[in-house]
This record gives C-alpha cells, sequence and structure tokens, in this order.
C-alpha cells in the first residue's frame, strides 16, 4: 500500500521521513502565529537596538526572534536551540530569508555554551521567550540567570526584564470532569484518580465553562536581573462569589522592557498562544463570597504551584 | 525541599510514585464522566444480558463497562487491559465496588488472549470501546476481527455492532494556525511546516472559531460482525457555502445495538468525551458555492484519512 496522506504516502510518515508533532512540539505553530507576541518582542528589540549590539537569543524555534534582531541593526546574532531537528530548520529558514551572516544558529542548550569558544563575544541584549504555560517549565529562570552571568556583558539588557505572575480561583465542572472521576453510573471509579494530574495544565480559560470565584491575586513578581532563590508565599484569596472551588489558575505578565508588556491573561481580546495555567485543588473546596481562601504559593526553578493552608 | 503539591510532595511525583498523565493517557477521566456513553452502554448490556451470558470485554480502562455487565446478570465477565498500571487499578476498583467474584481482569493486548487458556470459555456477548477520536486509532478493527474469531462463540452479540462515518468540508483559520505558518512578520517560516501535523487530530468544533463549507458526506459503514480489507472511496463534498476549505473533519455513529447509538457529532447539545477529527489539507483550498469538491476517503487497519483528487 503507498496511499498519499496529503503529499507523503504513509509509509514517509510512519518511517519517520516526516517528523511526527510527538518530537517537535505544535505549541510552536499558534506561537509563531501570535501577532501580538511577535509584535511586542520585535518593538522591544527594535528599542534596544537602536544604537546596534550583539544579541543572544535562547530557544531558536524557527529562528524568528533572531531574525527580527538581525533586521533591526544587530551587529551580530547567536542563537541557541536544543532540538537538533528545529536547529537544523532555522538554519534554513534563516538563509532563505538572508540573514544567514548575520546569525549563528548553535544546536545546544543555552547552559551548555561557553563565551570565547561557541560564539566570540558576550551580548550586550538577551532575548527569549522560553516561557511555557506556567511560566518557569521550559526552565528560564536557570537559563536567564545562566546568561547574566556566563553569556553577557555586565548590564546587558534583558528582553523580557520581568514577570509578574496572577491567579485566581475558580469554579469549573467541565475542567474537574476533565481529571477527577467519583462515583459514576453507582460505581466508585475514584482509585483511578491515582492517574489525575497533579501539576498545571494548560487552558484557554475563555473557551471553558467557568465562574470565577475569587479577586485576582499577585502571586509573584521576578526581576531577571536578579537571582531566584526557591519560594514559598502565603496567599489570601479575597473570594468575591459562593461556589465550589475546583482550581486554582494563574498566568503573568512578561515586561519586556519598560514600554511593553505581553499578557496570558484569561481575558483579552485575542486568544494568546499561551494558555492559563490550571492546578486542580485535591478535591473541590466550598467557598463563600466575603470569606478568604488561605493557599501557598510555591516556585522552585522549574515550576510554580499551590497548596492549601 | 519536601513542598506538597496537593497531598503528594514534589519529589513523589518526579520519582513516578505518583502516575503522570503522560503514561495513562488523560482522556480516561472525560470518557468515565460522558453519562450519555455510559448510559448507552449500560442499555446496551442490560438488554443483551436479558438471558444472561458471558462477557468478554476489550480495554478495561476502570472496569466501567465490565462491572456494568456484572450488574446486569453476566455469567462471568473476562476484560484486558493492555497498560499494567490500568489494569491493575481495574482489580481495585472492582473488589472495592464487590464483583471481584464475577469479573477477571487480563493484563494483556486482547490480540494476545487465548480462549481457554487465559479464560475458561469463548463469549457470548462482546463490549468494547477502543474507539479514539478519528475511530481506528486503537486498533479496534483488528481486535474485534480477532475476538469474533478467536475468543467468541459463533453468532456472539457485539456491542458496538457497527459505525457509520461522516465527514465535512471546514473553514477555520483558528486551527489553521495550530498547525501552519507561512509568511510572518514579513519573514517566511514556511519551511517549518515540515514539522506540522499530517494525520487527524481532535477538536470539538463547538469551541472553535469554523465555517461548514459543505454538505455531510457519508464515508464509511462497517458492520463488525464482517471482515474489513482496506480501502480507498471516491468522496464528492456538495459545497454549500464559498470559503476557504483549511480541512476536513469527520465523526461517526456507533451503533451498540438496533436500538441504540452514540454519536461524536459536532453539534450535540451535550459535548461528547470524543471530540471531531480534523485532518488539514496540504494547503487551504478556495472553494465556491455550488461546486463539488472530490476527495478520497481511505482507511487501513489503525487509521482514517483523506487525500485530494
Amino acid at each position: 500500500m503507498n496511499i498519499k496522506i496529503n503529499e507523503l504516502t504513509k509509509e514517509e510518515i510512519v518511517a519517520g521521513d516526516v517528523v511526527m508533532t510527538s518530537e517537535v512540539v505544535p505549541w510552536h505553530f499558534p506561537m509563531m502565529n501570535d501577532t501580538v507576541r511577535n509584535d511586542a518582542y520585535e518593538k522591544a528589540l527594535k528599542s534596544a537596538l537602536k544604537n546596534g549590539g550583539v544579541v543572544l537569543d535562547i530557544g531558536s524555534g524557527s529562528g524568528l526572534l533572531a531574525m527580527m534582531a538581525a533586521r533591526h541593526g544587530a551587529t551580530k546574532v547567536t542563537t541557541c536551540e536544543a532540538v537538533s531537528m528545529v536547529a537544523e530548520k532555522a538554519k534554513i529558514i534563516i538563509q532563505r530569508n538572508g540573514f544567514a551572516d548575520q546569525i549563528q544558529v548553535i544546536n545546544k542548550l543555552s547552559t551548555n555554551l561557553v563565551a570565547g569558544i561557541d560564539f566570540p563575544e558576550r551580548a550586550d541584549i538577551l532575548v527569549t521567550e522560553i516561557f511555557d504555560n506556567g511560566l518557569l517549565g521550559e526552565n528560564a529562570l536557570v537559563a536567564i540567570e545562566h546568561a547574566r552571568k556566563n553569556l553577557l556583558k555586565p548590564n546587558a539588557q534583558l528582553i523580557p526584564c520581568g514577570v509578574k505572575v496572577y491567579a485566581m480561583c475558580i469554579e469549573s465542572n467541565e475542567i474537574y470532569k476533565n481529571h477527577r472521576v467519583e462515583t459514576i453510573s453507582n460505581f466508585d471509579l475514584s482509585p483511578f484518580n491515582q492517574f489525575s494530574l497533579y501539576n498545571y495544565t494548560g487552558y484557554h480559560l475563555a473557551k471553558m465553562d467557568y465562574r470565577e470565584l475569587s479577586a485576582i491575586a499577585s502571586i509573584f513578581d521576578f526581576d531577571f536581573q536578579k537571582d531566584h532563590e526557591n519560594e514559598s508565599v502565603p496567599i489570601e484569596f479575597e473570594i468575591t462569589e459562593s461556589g465550589t472551588c475546583h482550581a486554582v489558575a494563574f498566568w503573568y505578565e512578561l515586561q519586556l522592557d519598560h514600554d511593553t508588556i505581553i499578557s496570558t491573561a484569561p481575558h483579552l481580546p485575542q486568544l494568546s498562544c499561551w494558555k492559563q495555567a490550571v492546578q486542580l485543588l485535591p478535591r473541590p473546596q466550598a467557598l463563600t463570597k466575603g470569606q478568604t481562601f488561605k493557599l501557598t504559593a510555591h516556585h522552585d526553578e522549574e515550576s510554580l504551584w499551590f497548596t492549601q493552608g
């Protein structure tokens, strides 16, 4: 059998001549197509490059941010990408768009780069967009701190320079039923909850059936010019609607520079390529308007999560 | 650090004491919570078991369908589950609900079962729900054919006994931008499309911004009492709205018995645990109201897909 799936044979796909989305994560596409995100990064790069400069881009992807830096006058751009298939594709795209002389693509994690060996000169400007729905899941804190100390000149400009994290309590039977089970058809299926999700998952809340039960609380405020130890911070959610709390939803505002913010908040006029992060409570919690609901927000190098009490 | 994520420490989660959703696929939860699905299966089982009988259940999951069969008078239920962690959990749930004497859980793929060795007696009734969004991705055709020939008595009742597949052409920039990229910020990023999706993915169309461009076409009609060779069938979509066709969406009606159908169609009053399957065209295609758009629908043992022309 040699049937074409689109322009490719099924055998080519199965044989791996086509890269399946399980290997190259599919969020690349909505990310590249997010013009709000793209325009914010381009504005910040253009402003930072008024007088030129050497740029380090962590996380090449398609090469888009590196090409923006080159277009706005970067003397030299070094961009690194850990996934080799993606790094190879970035080289092809950069070549095709005429920026091969200005941009060097390195197939390494940024934390494995050595200034003076992998690339000649520490950078004046860092640009990176390695933030997942839950902010820290792609090791942004580690990568930025390592870059400040090892890959950038003193006083280099960071794009983004910081980020503020927000959260609220929500009721959502729809989300709850995607992750937990109780009594079904009069059978107790609850032992299956051992297989449930115990960290955050991404949802575009605007597409879900949910109610906001609390005011929005400010959770963390990271300045990327500083180092960040693991933290645990008590949070008091002011309950504004009575209901059953199933989850805490959180999102953030990336401060690209003093003028430019990208928000991943739930109620923007246009859906962002980022979803909100949703972490379910251990079990649904009845809340009453006017009360305070106490949680603790935690972060380490690679994750952000909540516990009760 | 030993911070609790819900009731578990982060270390327990990372150490794998908790089964992460990447191992036990998360669709189990919305599936168990789909009362329309559950009630339809229970109705068909109750009807089939009017005079008792031996039941084979392929794909235990939580043990729900096996327990339904036991509750409605099955003499004996054999249920098999390929994922060992899930099979172990099904045993616990069946025990907890008091059906351990009636139900035998076997941690094997059904196609590895041998009647008379793994279980004593061929079954009078097969029940199975191993259908993914695109119908055939969990090898339902292979499993049912194998069961008919090796695990069931002659003239055993199959639940479901057949399935009808439907499709239509849709316009959806939102879906398209989740999987393809063209010129972005004046850079040609199209080489990145090598990493795009070339088979179907699941979407609840009711949650997406999309337009129906064609009438609904009937694609395949499988009778599970028969064997099914690979097929390629020309389909003529009648275009009812002018627009840009990005994809073919398909879904199905599972015929549980003569009285009971489960549909995975896009416009049901309540969202099904199944999403519609969406396969993008190689490139967007302008279509005009009144024209006929010709595709070919294919299936083999494990997949269903479309090609142009």
